[in-house]
């Protein structure tokens, strides 16, 4: 098989300890479907601050362009919280989606059947919750011109919120796309009674509506859209949006499933490639104590098979044995009733292996 | 005593119906404490678009800064939601805050004993939950410059975020001392590792903290909070944010309450005056036909007797006698499990005045 090159950025924190989980994953499929990868390592984030003194250096940024997929563990902690923004992880990250074109953030929140008492909402609402937030990811106030001036009133802060017709359309066909592929339901999410880039959406979103008459749309205003997460979750399919609203919806809709160290995430641009992680963070706190779940990193690596290679067999075969494990009683502690009972990261990755 | 003038713009959908039933509470709090009230009605909203081709008349603002206090019903409905800016109801309610100069929106997220059970969330997860969110309201994206222009990439649109340090500093006070009075916690939520208006606000925070050495602080991202909360809201007190980020934040609360259908509201500027408003919208599909629940407007009025007049005494009874009736057993549709037994907005009405 031809050799895919896959680009890891562990980062901080649990990072290191849950790609590397994941990349006995990859080793093992190899050995059991023939597939050939090879890994490269880049630093990325605080680590890369602490060595190279940015959070993504311009070899990690060639590494990451040469690669087919990167797999991110992820980035952050206190140590570097108040640097200056130049010298901040998130800084990094916010390139690296940026350089590499990844303008899609796909967020799929769903229930872990052995999770579902982990969640505060209560299981009869969650019941059937499969959802997937399509966020755009490299526009609106994220990327917009910021500044500072002067004012009678004391310094004033602007951030600019942009966005044009063509990075709405290509995020919003992305979106339609993905519904077609499920249950062909679409809520596209915006505040456009307020905003002049919600009408903008608002309006591409219904001029091209029309070309996907298979897919039932909704338009929710985000507020609203916060209120019937929490009171219909399993009513919506697909959801788009763009960068702010994206990042606080998503972050809503997998903290209800109560799942939310099981749940991965694949930033994509045009092409095949992209870039896959966990949606948890750093975990700073249990760093380095064989504490962390590397699940969410592991599904991530199926994520990537399924989206950018293409490889569905294999990506099933990793799922499948994630639900085995989980279903035979394993836990690590995040995830465990009985704490006591709890493994490590690397006998839930063993295990995983094992499985498959 | 003194007249009150009270400025009541009933707006749309339900919006006349609740505010009648407020105002016999207006009369009989007359009746039974000697306060006196001069209401005085004008045309806001759809309804004002429709009467006088702007949802909010040169007049209806005059009565407005007039009056000691506004009781606001609702605003909005499909009717007016093609229009354009200029002839929708939400541009009404935009330009009546800043023209009145409302910086403040509270919103308390409390739990109805009696509806504990209409919330999605577990009981034990929302079991003293009890917070208060602090919403700048005439600042942020909502009133920065907007526009269209074109671009190689088609139109472009574009909303400008800003904040100058006067106008958070106001409102963070405001929450510092609200939490004084209160459980003695604050949230501060904002966005400072991506946006240069919340490193400005988070700035500030830090800057006047120190004067509040009584209050416990605390910075949250806000994409960390759409997620605390749903896992903890038990914990938060009060919670400070900009504009936007406080539509949406304070919609989530109110939500997973369960009791969003009694939930009141105030906007204050720098003296008393404020404007008071249930938090539930316009409900046009129920409009007309003696369904909708008064309670929420009702509790607005005990909110304006406790924060504009200082009439404790009254604001008491109203919500006593509100939670009588409720303890008896009475319900609205919206809140009763048995909706065969549900009673009507007039019969609500009258119990509560009843129970007074
Ligand atoms: C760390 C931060 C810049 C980032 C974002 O807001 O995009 C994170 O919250 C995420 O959602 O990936
Ligand atoms: C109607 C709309 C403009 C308004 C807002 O976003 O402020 C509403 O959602 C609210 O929260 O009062």
């Amino acid at each position: 098989a031809e050799v895919k090159k896959i680009a890891v950025t562990a980062g901080d924190g649990i990072g290191p300890e849950v790609v590397a989980e994941a990349e006995k994953v990859l080793k093992r499929t190899e050995e059991l479907f023939g597939y050939r990868f090879e890994t490269e390592h880049a630093l990325f984030g605080g680590i890369a601050i602490d060595e190279k003194g940015t959070p993504l250096p311009q070899e990690t940024l060639e590494v990451c362009k040469n690669a087919d997929a990167v797999l991110l563990g992820a980035v952050g902690g206190p140590k570097w919280d108040n640097n200056p923004k130049e010298l901040r992880p998130e800084t990094g990250l916010l390139g690296i989606r940026k350089a590499l074109g990844l303008f899609s953030n796909l967020r799929p929140a769903v229930v872990f059947d052995c999770l579902k008492d982990a969640s505060t909402l209560k299981p009869e609402v969650l019941e059937g919750t499969d959802l997937i937030v399509v966020r755009e990811l490299t526009g609106g106030i994220y990327f917009g011109e910021k500044f500072r001036r002067d004012t009678d009133q004391g310094q004033e802060a602007v951030d600019t919120c942009a966005y044009n017709v063509s990075e709405v359309e290509r995020i919003v066909r992305q979106a339609f796309e993905i519904a077609q592929k499920r249950r062909k339901k679409l809520a596209s999410v915006d505040k456009a009674n307020v905003l002049e880039t919600s009408r903008l959406w608002r309006e591409v979103v219904i001029r091209i509506a029309p070309e996907y008459p298979d897919v039932e749309l909704e338009h929710v205003l985000v507020d609203n859209c916060a209120m019937q997460l929490l009171r219909r979750p399993a009513s919506f399919d697909v959801i788009v949006t763009e960068n702010m609203f994206g990042d606080i919806l998503s972050d809503e809709a997998a903290m209800l499933t109560g799942s939310i160290g099981m749940l991965s995430s694949a930033s994509l641009g045009e092409g095949s490639f992209g870039l896959y992680e966990p949606v948890h963070g750093s975990a700073p706190d249990i760093a380095g104590q064989n504490l962390a779940n590397p699940i969410a990193t592991i599904l991530s690596v199926a994520l990537m098979f399924r989206m950018t290679f293409g490889y569905v067999d294999a990506a099933d075969a990793i799922e499948k044995a994630v639900a085995e494990v989980l279903d035979a009683g394993h836990r690590t502690g995040d995830i465990a009733v009985d704490k006591s009972k709890a493994i490590g990261t690397k006998a839930m990755g063993d295990l995983i292996v094992a499985a498959m």
